[in-house]
């Protein structure tokens, strides 16, 4: 494993992030990573960074981009008050897949929620990604919810 | 059912909504509804105040609240930048139960998160809720994903 940094992305990292979403069973048949990159990822970054409650973070070795996330920070009054923090489209370049570097990153992620004070930690994964499940558990998770999705 | 009103939530909510939460089989052994408040519930319902991309709502009926949920508004660049309305912290008040107002909040909350221009509506409900699951595919809700957690 090399050693990685991790950092808030700017807007220069979209079309590599997007890149990276659209490099994936499911993301190939959602994202559009042809450029002049989509208007709509544009709209939807200046929504992300003007959102103190999200983080979209990029990982790097030597200024080369090797994966992203978001973590998206839920006050609540829920459980007496809890912060969640929520993981959200984790992807890592497909050359440095098998590596570690998944599990280095939701390690990093953890640890940052719980640097913001959340309580909890809570993730989804689709149920046809069936190797996810194991790797989620072996970091602590528990498949104790039913994650339920309605397309509007 | 009789009309019922829908209103973001203000500080002096904050009791009705704490007793909501605990009135529940899991919340009572999670929420302190004693007075005064638990000042946890009064620093994130700030956070909450203060954060334009969450909505924390109660129902009511001529000033008696019926009961509360929370919508936490996700934009994200996966699925072209498409922004995700997250729904949590669903309760009726216990003598307001079977009679539809589950269904008419539901239905309220999809309503907001469209009006919003969300493209997807998603929650997760514990595995041990098992008379829940029926009443979310009515709403059009598909239990796609498993929805894991990692207390901290």
């Amino acid at each position: 494993m090399k050693k990685v940094s991790f950092r808030p992305a700017v807007a220069d990292d979209l079309p590599g992030i997007v890149a990276l979403l659209a490099d994936d069973d499911l993301g190939s048949q959602r994202e559009d990573s042809s450029m002049p990159l989509n208007q709509a990822y544009i709209a939807s970054f200046a929504a992300l960074e003007s959102d103190p409650n999200q983080l979209l973070a990029v990982v790097e070795n030597e200024n080369l981009l090797l994966g992203c996330l978001q973590i998206t920070f839920v006050p609540g009054l829920s459980r007496l008050g809890m912060l969640r923090g929520q993981i959200e489209s984790v992807r890592v370049a497909a050359e440095h897949r098998a590596e570690g570097l998944g599990r280095t990153m939701f390690e990093w992620a953890i640890d940052e929620c719980r640097r913001r004070g959340c309580g909890l930690v809570q993730l989804t994964t689709d149920k046809s990604r069936t190797d996810a499940l194991p790797f989620y558990e072996a970091l602590g998770f528990t498949a104790s919810h039913e994650g339920m999705k309605l397309s509007l």
